[in-house]
């Protein structure tokens, strides 16, 4: 009988695993468990349907069960599984119980809930499942007033989609910024401004008291430090947690941030049974202190790392430098690793370099600013973390200190980089360069160079 | 007396030599010669001018003469450096002779003219001087007809610029597509496809016979192996050769490429002079085949250190990787280092990985094919060149493979690199990691890895 491996969750992490130990090992049977009706969608693209940037949810597909199906993978679509065995190795489903030699758990996450009264009334919504969001998206059509609770990565994106859309959007959280466990108050500030553009009236440092109903189970409005908000809909939008449940009754290790803890292979501390995605917390680069809740691009590597050992292979997952970028009105922000914020919360010691330069020659049509700063480890210089605001080429911007950091570069490395200069691609002076090169003027100034 | 610096040329490497050693010595006195009218300017920008994407030459300026002289540099305007005497110290200019202690030599590029018979006619353009260029735009309101001479770069930028602004246009080089030198055939494609619907005829593998005149002693026409081309001008677009007559003629040693020789702090064979910008040799990071005609960027780069060294500091320039890039017609295409056909003719083996990959989600709103194409060394598998065409993203791609090559990244550094997925901004997979995954799976295939 040849070998039989289970993947749970079609999320990202699940449908790269299963993809990729099928293609290593070809006589494996695959076995993939998703509790939804649809697979190889993308839910990042969601609020930009709701904001009308994207036309159609339909758009959102990038596959069907059917290509998995031919590929040769055994699929079970709205399948929860409810038990796991890891001793006799099986899973439990619909009363039904099959057996396995491998494992890969990637079960996603479950959105925190308000841990106020009213958060089980009608009207708060979560954005996960597409169906739902097609459903939800027509009811829009007769909402006028919106309260985003969560100034985290969706919340911004849906608080700026709803104004887009015309919405009245109220934006609340008890930070004093946007995205303020991560960002730096100078990079949020263009982000306040554009969803201010967008008819989004921001309440920060805002404490959520209570929702409260109309009497019908349904929320009519939300209660704050800073006054009643009425609305017609709540959107929820707080952290994600590991939707752990299911591994941890079954005795998989779980850590401090409550994600699965896997080594560089992904394997858990169940031998033969590996995790991925956002169930699982992986170290950082820097700090080697386990972090979660990472992008879909890293949900997808880590289960192409899962799948391909659990297929045979030996395959090794780095620590994450975390390259991140989002659009938070019509503005584009980004960044590696730590900015001040972070680095000083956790304690990590730095020096600054900052700059201002432009995505193309000045003059050229469509140029943008592109501010730039680096955070560098005293001394050595080292790049420790990174954060840009602008216009174009944030994301690869990014992409690229997060990959040169981790190899070591400094500050005088980025100064002296090769950039390319031509007037509709490339300004004279690389944004990155020309912060680089402020950073160490400023420390020799100091006398510390 | 405080020490004399003199700087010979007034663009990108000259102001930056001048502005830098002022910078890190304000006791020098810093003299700068140049022939022209005008300074710190962008030439670059001139193409797109003529071809209306941007409004007015005034754009172009980026500083003023004042400006310069505020910053306590003696600009000498107008005034061209006619003899150089390296024993005595002094250069001659207007009749006059005026001695420095140490000397930077940027006097840049004078265009190749072509070696046929008819090329003193009037009506052959050469796009160099913003005043001249400011001249020729009245006259191109007035023509119909232009033929373009030499698929270079700035015959790619001058002949879709030219076909913008709605002159029918012909194109002429020997080779059998753009910029053949350099590019790769597929790469070149989608240019040729892009110009030709600007309104340009592509007449490649075409030798030039003649210019013919019109018996006033103006172009009338241009007489090709592919036969004659009525015109009312030609813009010649040939080699950028560098200027360095002065330099050769006061016993400075010039290389096999006619660039002046110079050393890693940009000294020339003479001591206590230096030099930089497009008539220097620099040496090629991968070959250490010393090569010239660099952008504007290497340009400031080389006249900073030059600069810097001439005013005491000790900076070293290193051998360089050439990210470039540009837009030909309304495509952008890029690389660096080398692509298969410069491979090939060099004798540098390779293996390919290459891979087609999307700027954004590909269902959002103006995301654009990113085709890449990675070129690495056998057995190790480090970056040794890469061609890139696309869209978006295109310039810092080629500036992020130039600098992680240099440092040695191989194609499984870029295969397992992290990358931002925002809908907006950057797609799930980076297509330059498609390229490595597909380039290693193959070889994997093949049996080679």
């Amino acid at each position: 009988m040849s070998e039989r491996l289970v993947v749970i969750g079609g999320g990202g992490a699940g449908i790269a695993a299963a993809t990729i130990a099928k293609r290593v090992a070809p006589d494996m049977k695959v076995t993939l468990f998703t509790e939804f009706e649809d697979i190889a969608y993308s839910p990042c693209g969601i609020p930009f349907v709701h904001g009308r940037e994207i036309e159609k949810f339909e758009n959102l597909f990038l596959s069907t069960v059917e290509r998995y199906v031919e590929d040769g993978l055994d699929m079970r679509m709205e399948t929860t599984v409810t038990d796991l065995d890891l001793d006799k190795r099986t899973v439990s489903f619909k009363g039904q119980t099959e057996g396995f030699d491998k494992l890969v758990i990637a079960t996603g996450f479950v959105w925190e809930k308000p841990s106020v009264p009213g958060a089980n009334l009608d009207g708060l919504h979560y954005v996960k499942n597409i169906r739902q969001a097609m459903e939800f998206d027509k009811l829009l059509d007769d909402m006028k007033k919106a309260v985003v609770i969560g100034a985290t990565p969706l919340g911004v994106e849906m608080a700026g989609n709803l104004g887009h859309r015309g919405l009245e959007v109220h934006f609340v959280d008890e930070g004093p910024w946007a995205l303020h466990e991560v960002l730096d108050p100078d990079v949020a500030q263009p982000v306040h401004e554009s969803l201010e553009k967008r008819g989004v009236t921001l309440h920060f440092g805002t404490t959520l008291n209570e929702f409260l109903g109309d009497g019908n189970g349904r929320v009519r409005a939300v209660s704050t430090s800073a006054g009643e908000i009425e609305c017609d809909v709540v959107i929820v939008c707080l952290h994600k947690l590991p939707n752990n449940d299911l591994a941890a009754a079954a005795g998989v290790k779980v850590g401090s941030t409550g994600g699965i803890m896997v080594n560089e292979r992904m394997e858990t501390s169940v031998p033969g049974v590996w995790a991925a995605g956002d169930v699982i917390e992986v170290p950082h680069g820097l700090t080697l202190i386990p972090i979660r809740g990472l992008t879909g691009s890293h949900a997808y590597a880590q289960g192409r790392t899962a799948g391909a050992n659990a297929a045979g292979e030996h395959r090794a997952y780095d620590p994450v430098w975390v390259p991140w970028g989002l659009v938070g009105g019509d503005y584009t922000i980004g960044g590696f690793s730590l900015g001040e914020t972070l680095a000083t919360a956790v304690g990590v010691p730095y020096v600054v370099a900052k700059g201002v330069g432009v995505s193309r020659a000045r003059y050229f049509p469509g140029a943008t600013r592109t501010n730039v700063k680096l955070l560098a480890e005293p001394g050595t210089l080292k790049l420790i973390g990174a954060q840009i605001h602008g216009g174009e080429g944030v994301k690869e911007r990014c992409d690229f200190l997060a990959f040169t950091a981790k190899r070591g570069a400094t500050l005088h490395d980025i100064a002296w980089m090769e950039n390319i200069y031509s007037p509709p691609i490339g300004a004279l002076f690389e944004p990155m360069a020309i912060a680089a090169q402020n950073g160490l003027a400023e420390l020799k100034k100091a006398g510390q160079l």
